[in-house]
């Protein structure tokens, strides 16, 4: 800042001091460098992208005056019709008979957090999520300046009074609960039938909504799927309409990212809600990209969702193969049936935060340190891998070297 | 809702309760009928949009696998390079000297100003905003529950120290202080230069930032083009670093809206807050967006500008001539320099919104009430009438019709 500069900062409301870089994602930019193996990033390998079925739709939404009317021109907040109907299909198909009317366009399922969190959350609120969660769901609500609290999945710790004597603690009340109960990121742990049915029970005896992020729920390589949080409240209540969950998808691992599409879908009333924060947030996500996602998805999504599943599956195995063969004795990690990560806790005492430097610098190897993803600061010893990006080889040679270097820290006498 | 459906009201923030429905918007809504003559939308006309361009742009940015790995990956938060380079070539030509570091890529413009509520609005502080203001504003201002207090632009009605008392009396601060200086919407009306160096003035006496809308700057048909705020805070402190002006723009009146393009230009330190905000709000805008873009941008927004320019200045003079051939005495209006509307201020004590009903039943056109766009529910008296959307001869024909209408309400002594 020069010395004669405005202090914007003086005009900021109280919650801009909530809104601080990631100094991991800070660490992570440097990452560009073609030699280092990165497990870091939770993105989609663009190599897995339907290029050819989005060119031909964007060819074909942009080919004649008719066509770029609807793909250039303001449309409505809600969204492109067909595009949510096709969403409503695909829910149904879930377990979530729904409409058109139940489902809300948004940009990725990161600004329905946004639009949630500034919905349901007023200063002092507390919002239940789990402890790890998903770090851009912190960031989401932190705007709105909440308290949070974890989310326990099992019933001696799951008490519904404890949550509501803390949050009155705390000067607010619960507001809600946040899952990812499908390849969680970070951890790529499935939540249970049990563990959903509980959670609901949480949501009821609160008397709050529950809110299922659904990010990575068609990424499933094996095992038995478990019905949706949103599925099972359908079933329990008797119809979307009486639910108290709100599902938030996304096109973004399943399709591509770049084109920003997500969904929430959930009952009328919320989302005539959501449809207002929409239209005074951004009027409406780009007409064009809503209009070619609904024609590739009807064309190809269960192609594509089988070509991605069986393409990450094999990363998944390979990572797996390579933690069991190279990791020293005390590094534990669970086996993901879907998603894009693996979750390792190392020792007790080891600083995942320093290992990442040690890694970068020695193994050339990035990883996520968990720390990050605890509303509470804890999580020192744990450490985020993803598979998604590298192929099996470099998967196998990056969990080699890694392998090695926490061999070192454990020392010689350490062994599986 | 069902009779057992969840009360998802009861767990609201709240500054839900300010997020109410727009009468206006969802009567306009209805208004698809093809005999309606509509002066109510200010939306471009389509068959202004650089289709080809577009066209060819998307085909390129998405022909090969380099191409799709940039168009359909995620991005940064702040926006694609490229871009953000050439806009802030752009806004150095238009006197604010700048890098790409001063840009953050939104949504649109109407993204920037709910981010800007966000960065600086606690519940209770007041935003000065003028009397009318655009309706798209106070809606995305509204969600942070901020008090509007009118901003003044004649020296002895703008009083700082006013301003500041009665932002104390409701329990905050004065925050910033908003307009839309050219041609702005709702009115047309151009600040001149100097009710923007007194509008600078107050900021610099509030300590507070100035936010300036630009979505209509591009769009000058005649007269001397006045500096931007921001152009004019540069000169007086020296540079972009050292100024208290934000600039929101967006290639959504001079290319196409559809596909959500704008920016924030101002000091480096606001806009990395706002990355921040961003990061957390959607991750990034659509980077195949901004990709075609910035193609389009470099190579044809000179022309393109020339184009509509000359297209819309056409319907501002047929507008103009029949309001001049076909209002009744009493009805006044505004001669706009250029962007999309005209402010009709019609005799005291007639009623728009009634009137509103009656246009579209009796004479099948319609226009939008003016009282929307003011912060304290006045002007019943307004209508603000666009001219982008019809070509010159429906312009006439629909201006008959209402002045028609307005002369049978204002009785047959009435006469300009």
């Amino acid at each position: 800042m020069t010395a004669n500069a405005f202090d914007f900062e003086a005009c900021f409301a109280s919650r801009a001091e909530r809104m601080q870089a990631s100094e991991i994602r800070e660490l992570l930019k440097l990452l560009a460098e073609p030699d280092i193996i990165s497990f870091a990033g939770g993105i989609p390998d663009p190599a897995l992208f339907p290029g050819d079925a989005l060119a031909k739709a964007f060819a074909s939404a942009t080919g004649d005056a008719g066509a770029r009317e609807q793909a250039f021109q303001y449309s409505p907040s809600e969204g492109y019709a067909p595009l949510r109907e096709w969403i409503a299909g695909y829910m149904t198909e879930l377990g979530a008979p729904c409409e058109a009317g139940n489902i809300l366009i948004t940009n990725g399922s990161q600004q329905a957090l946004d639009f949630l969190g500034r919905l349901f959350l007023s200063p002092r609120d507390t919002a239940l999520v789990m402890a790890p969660t998903y770090l851009g769901a912190l960031q989401a609500f932190s705007a709105y300046e909440p308290h949070f609290d974890a989310l326990e999945l099992q019933p001696a710790a799951n008490s519904p009074a404890g949550y509501r004597d803390r949050a009155e603690t705390k000067g607010g009340a619960v507001k809600f609960a946040y899952a990812v109960p499908d390849f969680s990121n970070p951890t790529g742990v499935t939540m249970t039938s049990a563990e959903r049915q509980l959670l609901l029970d949480t949501g009821h005896e609160l008397d709050i909504p529950v809110i299922e992020d659904g990010a990575y729920t068609a990424l499933r390589y094996d095992g038995e799927p478990v019905p949706s949080l949103l599925a099972m409240d359908v079933a329990r209540s008797g119809s979307i309409e009486a639910a108290r969950t709100i599902f938030c998808g996304t096109f973004s691992k399943t399709m591509v990212p770049g084109l920003r599409v997500g969904w929430v879908c959930a009952a009328r009333p919320l989302i005539e809600k959501l449809v207002l924060i929409k239209q005074a947030s951004d009027l409406h996500s780009a007409s064009l990209n809503q209009v070619v996602m609904h024609e590739v998805a009807k064309d190809i999504f269960d192609d594509q969702l089988g070509r991605i599943r069986a393409a990450y599956q094999e990363r998944r195995d390979a990572m797996l193969a390579a933690l069991e063969a190279y990791m020293p004795g005390g590094v534990t990690w669970h086996r993901p049936e879907g998603g894009m990560f693996v979750w390792l806790t190392l020792p007790e005492g080891w600083d995942a935060k320093q290992l990442l430097a040690r890694s970068i610098a020695e193994a050339r190897v990035a990883f996520v340190p968990g720390g990050a993803f605890f509303a509470d600061g804890s999580g020192a010893n744990t450490a985020r891998l993803s598979f998604s990006l590298a192929d099996p080889k470099m998967i196998d040679e990056g969990i080699s070297r890694l392998g090695k270097l926490f061999s070192n820290v454990a020392g010689p006498g350490a062994s599986r």
